[in-house]
This record gives structure tokens, sequence and C-alpha cells, in this order.
């Protein structure tokens, strides 16, 4: 049979047509030679919304946005590599507590990290609030601190999957960031550039994700597990719930501050149940603890031992940082002027709408609307009440901390406007809703 | 409200939501003022593939793309100005006699046409197989010829709905021309860019036309009915027939003959029919003739009066040919060497693919695969025998008229493939296979 054409493949895409990965391969060859135009890509990338892809289809587009650049060569380093990503939520600084501890433990964790962009916050912004510290390192540094310390946090190099860097730019202006094979190819290539083994996926729910029903982000945990698991990884994923803002700290710094208590022994429930969930489900993937209770003592081991701690100045030392941040608090500066946000009534706070908090957060300098915007490192929120609490009249509900409070109104409005009182309690809702591996996901055509 | 950014409006018609006519026409004018990428444009028009447009939108679009460039003003020329409009086919050389015949009968005919593309010929690349004949002309000297010859015929300028000529270019190579509402508003736009107050469509159906099946050239038909209608211009469809090519020529040189003869009295009858029916139709519109056979009778008249005749040839002459071209047939210079294809046996000729019989006119130089190739006025087909015709073996079926008969054995095994001879005669069909007004179209949903 001829080869066909570049747009013969648009037009069986749009025509419902499945592709063979050879095919999709050459698309994205194509588009990165400049063969294939944009315009002709993002044809595609619509035609992909409305059609779908089957899963062969999502790895081999997988393998190709993964091969469009560099693959990291960990062979240096022993034992099973294993990161954590996460679908981005608000206050969500559990990698920063995360790679130290699981490293801590045993398990190496190469961790490539993105920045903040709209609501959600990244963890290289809240990392870059520790004086000196670089998360643009050159590859053979990352190695050699992956090899040394047993973790690395980085950003995504123009060298990693630079086809998805493309494609994801594309989908970015032409309406076709919501569709789950597209997902799901862009996050595996990125992480699987990383040269791991092991991958644990926390597909976050809710006001504040990026997927606001469960049904959905179970469908994408669901495709991230079955594409990363034919692409030859073991896969996990945790369904975890981004109603609420995570924990209290909503920002940079105080994030980065939120997230090293935990590895200290302290941070909020909320924050510490998260990170000891992945936690487990990294330990296990790396095979170094059996069973869930054996992993979680380990993780609190490392915590308590003050190992978890050590590795996280030895990580922040190796990259240029101050390892004096891990303990001493005053090394984290945060802006000095408070607005304290009070309630309104007596009664439950029986909501706090994550994606109101984020975008507060990002009104107030610590995030961004444009990839090209700086942070402010110093300002965030506080959420000093959360979802079922009982709340008196004139009691703190958020503390804002902020350049200049009387320009700081708007968004103290906003987070405002944030909470919920009720008369009544709400339903208590679990933190981790589901857990999804490959056993589970045995009938891929059922979502 | 606030006004939805482009991004929105692409995800609003992904997402099944109509646009506001405001909407549609701010993404031409973004398109064409840099503000929306091709990539987003493409985007929407893969978007546009799915969820079709429905007439108020089809409206606006073909507005928005009409008023992106130049309305001519043919005020200054009196009557009712009607064209002609084919979606293309083999050997549809109809307009070369129906612009001077219907302008013969008191009905200006202003036409704007294009080039030859794929295995369809274009009327330009005919009409300049007459010595010194010039399609680029300024539109002042385009307004004065129709005012005084009564019928010009020309290329579409770069002043002539440019985002239509910027989206086509797109959806030529993202896969997204076989769309409806996407081909109304490109014929619309262009056509009613000329200022016209009438229109006659002839939707062509069958192999060697764009809609192959009767169905979806019934829909095109009506949603250009509809459309035409609604944007304040009398417009009528004919259904025609395209599974054989129209004529015996195919070809520029022998087809402008070919043409030219129906001005003479001459040329094949389902020429000689497609012109009368498709004329009928215009000297409607135009009001200089009450029912068909008056309509008819007016244009016998012109042809065996000479008046039909004489306005071609006053209209080439005007356009810088030589107007003994019309009666003169050595003229129009056709190529010396002859391929003849002869039936392989006795029987009924079942069928003759037009389709096929155009790739072979390509394959000779008559026609263009990319749009900056030259043609070959000179070289062509003969359809000696039609569908239905009894043949033996033996006796000629076509004849090509080529440069070298050695270097043209692929392009006569084409011709020769394109001919089915059977037992039986064919069933007959009838050259106009219905005639859509907008009486006919009153059920707009009902496509």
């Amino acid at each position: 049979m001829l080869a066909r054409t570049l747009v013969e493949l648009i037009a069986a895409k749009r025509d419902g047509a499945p592709l063979a990965a050879a095919e999709i391969e050459r698309l994205v060859q194509a588009l990165m030679a400049g063969e294939l135009a944009d315009y002709q890509m993002a044809a595609w990338l619509m035609a992909v919304f409305f059609r779908g892809l089957d899963d062969e289809e999502t790895v081999a587009l997988t393998q190709a946005m993964l091969h469009s650049g560099r693959v990291l060569d960990l062979s240096v380093v022993p034992g099973v590599k294993v990161d954590k990503h996460s679908t981005g939520g608000v206050g969500d600084k559990v990698s920063i507590a995360l790679a130290p501890l699981v490293a801590a433990c045993g398990v190496p964790v190469p961790m490539v990290s993105g920045r903040g962009l709209g609501h959600t916050g990244g963890t290289l912004d809240k990392l870059e609030a520790i004086s000196g510290f670089r998360t643009d390192l050159p590859v053979t540094d990352f190695v050699r601190i992956l090899r040394d310390v047993g973790c690395c946090m980085m950003g995504q190099t123009a060298e990693i999957a630079p086809a998805d860097k493309r494609m994801y730019a594309l989908r970015d202006v032409t309406a076709t960031v919501e569709c789950i094979p597209l997902i799901v190819a862009s996050i595996l290539s990125k992480k699987l550039a990383e040269g791991i083994d092991g991958l644990v996926l926390d597909v976050k729910v809710g006001r504040g994700a990026f997927m606001k029903d469960e049904r959905a982000a179970r469908a994408l945990a669901r495709s991230l597990v079955r594409v990363g698991t034919l692409a030859g990884k073991r896969v996990v994923a945790l369904l975890t719930d981004m109603e609420a803002p995570l924990g209290m700290a909503v920002g940079n710094a105080i994030e980065t501050r939120e997230a090293l208590d935990v590895l200290l022994g302290g941070g909020p429930a909320d924050v510490v149940e998260c990170t000891l969930e992945l936690g487990v489900e990294m330990l296990l993937l790396g095979g170094v603890a059996r069973g869930h209770a054996a992993a979680t003592a380990s993780l609190r081991d490392a915590i308590e031992s003050g190992k978890a701690a050590r590795t996280a100045e030895r990580m922040i030392e190796a990259q240029g940082g101050d390892p004096r941040a891990v303990t001493d608090r005053a090394r984290l500066s945060v802006a000095a002027d408070e607005i304290v946000i009070e309630s309104p009534r007596d009664g439950y706070l029986a909501r706090v709408d994550a994606h109101t908090i984020g975008l507060a957060a990002v009104a107030m300098g610590a995030g961004r609307t444009r990839a090209d915007q700086a942070v402010d490192h110093a300002v965030g929120i506080f959420v000093e009440k959360k979802p079922g609490a009982q709340v008196t009249r004139g009691e703190p509900l958020a503390r804002l901390r902020v350049r200049n409070a009387a320009r700081s109104l708007l968004a103290a409005d906003r987070v405002r406007s944030a909470f919920e009182i009720a008369d009544a309690p709400p339903a208590a809702r679990p933190l981790v809703l589901d857990r999804i591996d490959v056993s589970s996901t045995a009938a891929p055509t059922s979502d």
C-alpha cells in the first residue's frame, strides 16, 4: 500500500479511522522537521478531540513526542528510579517534601517539574523561593546529584520532548487542551524522557483541579496507567481531592515552608497524608518495601530519624540553594503586610473554593497568567480554616501576606468569596478517592 | 456579557454552541488582521467540520469573507446582473458559451472564474487558449466591458474576498474541504463580491464532480440557495449529472472550440442542453423572460440570429483576444499527434468515468496538480462515444491529441481504463437531475 500523505492522515483521523503507530510517528516528526505546518497539526489535534485516540495510538504519540528530544540515561544511578506527577492543584507542594523523603528511603527520584500557570502554582516557582536554588541544571549535574543525593528537581529543558512543548503551545490556543489522549501523551512523554522506571500519578479532582468531575479524572487516571504500562513502565495513579486547597499555604515561599515542615514531622494533616500516600506508592514501585504498612513505616522513620530532612538539605545545597531553609523559617522570607479575612457569621465552613483561592494568589503576584511573567515568591494566602471546621463570627478564615495591604483589597475580596459558611457541617470527603493500578484497568474500553 | 475571546469562540464551536454573527465576523477579521493565527483558524475549521454551521452562521461567514475585500459596484451597469457558478466537472466549458449567450438576451453577466486544479479544468485556462485573451483585468476595465458588451469574464483578483483565499488555502491542507457550510460560504462570498443581483448554481453530481453522491449534492444545492437568499440575492440551483464528461472535448483549446460551437448552433447535445437550461434560469432571474418556454426561445433566437456569437466576438476583442477564434477553427490550435483508443469488443458503452478522464487530461498537461503549474492549451481528449452508445470492436472510443504520442502511452492507458463496455445498454440518465429554488428549501433543517 502506498504511504498516506500527511493531509490524508488528518482526513483519516477526521473520519475516525485508526492511524498506525508509524503514521503517528510520521506526523510528529514532520511537525518537528517543518514538513507539517502548525495549522495542519492544529487541525489534526481538533480531529483527535472529536475522534479520540485508542491506547495503541496514544502510546505511539507518547513515544514519538518522547523521542523528539533527549531521553535521559540514568543507568549510572543504581535502583528503580521513580517519579511522581500531579495533574495540578492549588496548594499542591507535595513534590518538595516527597522527593527527598522517598530518596531517603532508598528510591532514586529524578524529578522534572513545571512552573505555575493559571490558577495552579508550579514546583519550580516554589523551590526558587529558596535563596540560590537553581532549577536550570545541565543534565550531567542532574544525573550526578541524583546519584549522590538520591533526588534532584529541575525544570524541563529544551532538549526534553520538544514536540510536546510545540504541541502543547498549539493546544493552548486552539481549544484542544481538554482531550484525554492528548493530556496522557503530553504527561507521559515528558516523564518518560526522564529515564524513569516507575511513575506515580496524582490525578486531582474538583474545583481546583484541571478535571472538575470524578468521572473524567478517573478516565484520565486509567488511561495514564494503561498507556504508561503499555510503554513499559510501572505506573500507578491516586485520585485525590482538590475541592479545597491542599494544606494551609497557597503561594511560593509559604508553600515551600509547609512542605519542608512535613520533613520535620509537622505540616497540615492533609499535606502529610497526601505525601505519605504518594510516597507509599513510590516505595512499592521502587521495590524497597513490601506492602502499604511497611512502606508507611519506612517513610515515618525517614522523617523521625531526620534522614528525610538531611536529604532535602543535601539536595538544596547540591542545587546551589541555602540548606538552612529546611530548618530555619526565617530563610524563606514572606511579605510583611497582612490582611485577615474574618468569618461573617457563626457556622460551619461548607466550602473553600480552591479555584477562587488559586486565582486570588495569581492576582496577588504569586502566579502568572502568561508563561513569560515573573512571580513574587514572598506573597501568599494562609487558609486558616478547612472545610468542616466550626467557625464563629469574626474568627480568621484566611490571612493574606501581601506587599501592600491597601492595594490588595480586590484580592482579599476574592479570597473572601471562596469561603462558604453553612449551618451544618458538610459531608466529610476523603483525600484519596481511589487508587488505580494496571489490574484495575483490565477493561481498557470501558471508559 | 463580556465578549468571548477568540480561543473561547473556537471552544464554543467545538462544543456545538452557536456563534453570533458578530462573533463569526470577528474570527474572520482577526484572521485577516493577524490576531487569529492560521493554526487557530485551522482548529476552528475542523470544529466546524464536526459541528457544522447553521444558516445564520453561514450567512455571517459569507458576509465576513465577502467584506474582507472589495465588493464590485456595478451600479453603472443597468439591469439585473446574473452570474452562473459550477461546482466543477470534467469537460464543463459551459460558461464560455453561456456568458455571451445570456448577455445577448439582455441580462448582464459579470463572471469571475477560476483556474483548473486537480481533475477538473478551469474556465480561465480554457479562455486563454484564445490568442491574446486577458483574464487579469483591472476592475475598471471589467465594469466598462460589462457595460459595453453585456458580459466580461475575468479571474479572481487579490482584492476579491481575500479571507476566502486564505481560508481555502488552509482548508486544502487541513482536510476541511468537504464541509457544506464552508463550501457554501466560499462560493457565495466570491460570487457576491462581483456585485451581482442573481446567481444560478450548477451543482454537479457524480464521479467527475466534487460531490460524488446525489444526497450530498442536493444538501449543498439547498444550502447554497437558502444562504444566498438570506444574503439578499435571487438564487436558483440545478443539480446536473457528472458521471461522464460533459460534451466530447476535455482540454483547453478543444473545450473552448466546443463551447463556441454552441454559439454557432452546433455542439454536442449535452453541452447544448446544459447551456440552455442554465441560460433559462439566468434569463428568468434577470427578469427578461417569462417562463421556461419563452426563455428557451429567446436563447435559441440569440444563437440562430448570430447575436450570441457576435457578443462573444465583442467580449473576446474587448479582452484583448482574437475574435476570429469564434468562427475560425484554425485559430484555436490543437496538438498534432493523435492516439486513438479503440473499443476492445462489441457491446454498449456502460460508463465513461469522468474522474479518470479528468486525471488523464491533467497527466497530459492540460491541467495542473499544483496551483503554480502552467497548462498546455493545445492537448486534450476527444470522447468519441457517450454512455449508452452501441460500439463495435475496433471502433474509436476516444482520441488523444498530444505533443508526442510515444510519450503519452500511460495517459492513453488511463483514458482506456475510463471506458466500460457491457452487453446491454445502461439505464439512461437525465442531464438535469433536479431544480432547487427557495420554495423547495422551505424546511431548512430537513437536510
